[in-house]
């Protein structure tokens, strides 16, 4: 096959997917060509990536060796969309009560949310990550865009168990902005102990449901290797109970009944090279 | 720049973006390259992509004219999906009290998701498609995907209203199921009036929940422009109340106290050509 073709069928096919070892062996019989050339068409892909600052091509020596796509976007990259995102979420006609901001056209949106769910990943792609995990509803969409560009499953926690998942393990919380007593659960069967953890959730405020996420990890013997929130706010009355997270986001002085809010770029774009 | 290095990136700009269109120009000046250059190259990304089964480029005429990614399994691409996903439901383990399947590590692999999603689109895309709609909890990922390969946003319906999506427009329902009385909250901002909506679920039985969809989609002037549900599995108290559905599986015979299953493809792999 032409070179031409196979670089358009393994673009795709790394594309689709990230952080999965691909055997040159594989490519080489999919595309009926030398393992020579295989590695040349490689070479190319990683530089192109490289190049635009979405990502490269990681190596992997050895008889079961090969190559995997690692999404990596560069700060250059990322730094005018967050810029954007900061001014979207400017609007002052998303404010509600509360302090809470109207975010569901932009968590509808799936490009958009694809493109948070890179930027995570490329924060947390070194940290070895088992699963991500987040509560229902919000995060959800977001959750499942960083696992997908890190290749891992995602565990949904609930407010409520539900009669079509099996047993599960619960746990009482303290919700940090409104002190009161909650609940999260989690089937029994959607993690192992040991397992290592990446938490993402949309807002994050004084960080009781975070702390939620937490607790509820320790119950299964899991670890916390990473927490990102799309958008951090100031919460007046408490203290934030979260302390080692990544933010995009952050929501300075925002108050409905004076229609005033300042949103900023949180530590995320810090964390990109 | 050499035509191999431009088919990586057009490939990769290309497969984040479907349903999109970008113009012949854009990409020339991107690429410092002639127009009949890139054309040539998008003719060897749609003929790959034709040659795959897994979507083409469709050519839009004239001076606002490009082309756009179409995501398009073909029925010999999608066949081995379809019947891997059945005989992973097949499992006699993942029985749950009252004809339930837990489904939990299937809808938590991004993946999976993601062709599953693709899947629905292939068979949607021709419709018109203004939103992708769904029910909290489970049908959120699958929404996601439907509508990352659409180009559309997703629309949340939720049991019970959240303060801080601002003012909603709640229905009752019957669920089919139980016969219970439920009810249904959308967020006001979330759909115009007139939008055509594709509904996606995880799992119908006799239909309530769909049909709750609906009403709540007639409350908003908006059209169904299609339904899809992951599994179907039948109802042996009711009837089903939704007629015009694709299903990618269906549920026969789940009994969890006989430990009997049976998984069959459902009626979407006919729809692919």
């Amino acid at each position: 096959m032409k070179r031409s073709k196979r670089l358009v069928s393994m673009t795709r096919f790394i594309m689709e997917r990230p952080c999965t070892l691909i055997s040159l062996p594989f490519f080489a019989e999919q595309f009926d060509s030398a393992k020579s050339s295989i590695s040349e068409d490689l070479t190319i892909i990683d530089e192109r990536f490289r190049q635009e600052g979405t990502g490269y091509l990681e190596s992997i020596a050895g008889a079961s060796g090969g190559v995997k796509y690692i999404p990596a976007y560069s700060k250059d990259y990322g730094t005018p969309f967050v810029e954007q995102l900061c001014e979207k979420l400017s609007d002052t006609e998303r404010l509600l009560p509360g302090g809470y901001l109207f975010m569901s056209d932009i968590l509808g949106d799936p490009h958009t949310v694809d493109t948070i769910g890179k930027m995570f990943a490329s924060v947390f792609v070194d940290r070895e990550i088992d699963a991500v995990m987040t509560v229902a509803t919000k995060g959800i969409p977001l959750a499942y865009a960083v696992a997908a560009h890190l290749n891992v499953p995602v565990v949904i926690a609930r407010r409520d168990p539900k009669v079509t998942e099996g047993s599960t393990v619960s746990i009482n919380y303290v919700s940090g902005s409104t002190r009161k007593i909650q609940t999260m659960v989690l089937t029994k069967r959607s993690l192992e102990a040991g397992s290592r953890v990446c938490i993402i959730d949309d807002f994050m405020k004084a960080g009781g449901t975070i702390n939620g996420m937490k607790s509820l990890l320790k119950e299964f013997e899991a670890e916390v290797a990473g927490i990102g929130v799309l958008a951090e706010a100031e919460d007046e009355e408490e203290e934030r109970v979260v302390d080692d997270y990544v933010s995009l986001t952050q929501i300075l002085h925002a108050d409905d009944r004076t229609k005033k809010i300042e949103v900023e770029p949180g530590n995320l774009l810090n964390r990109l090279s």
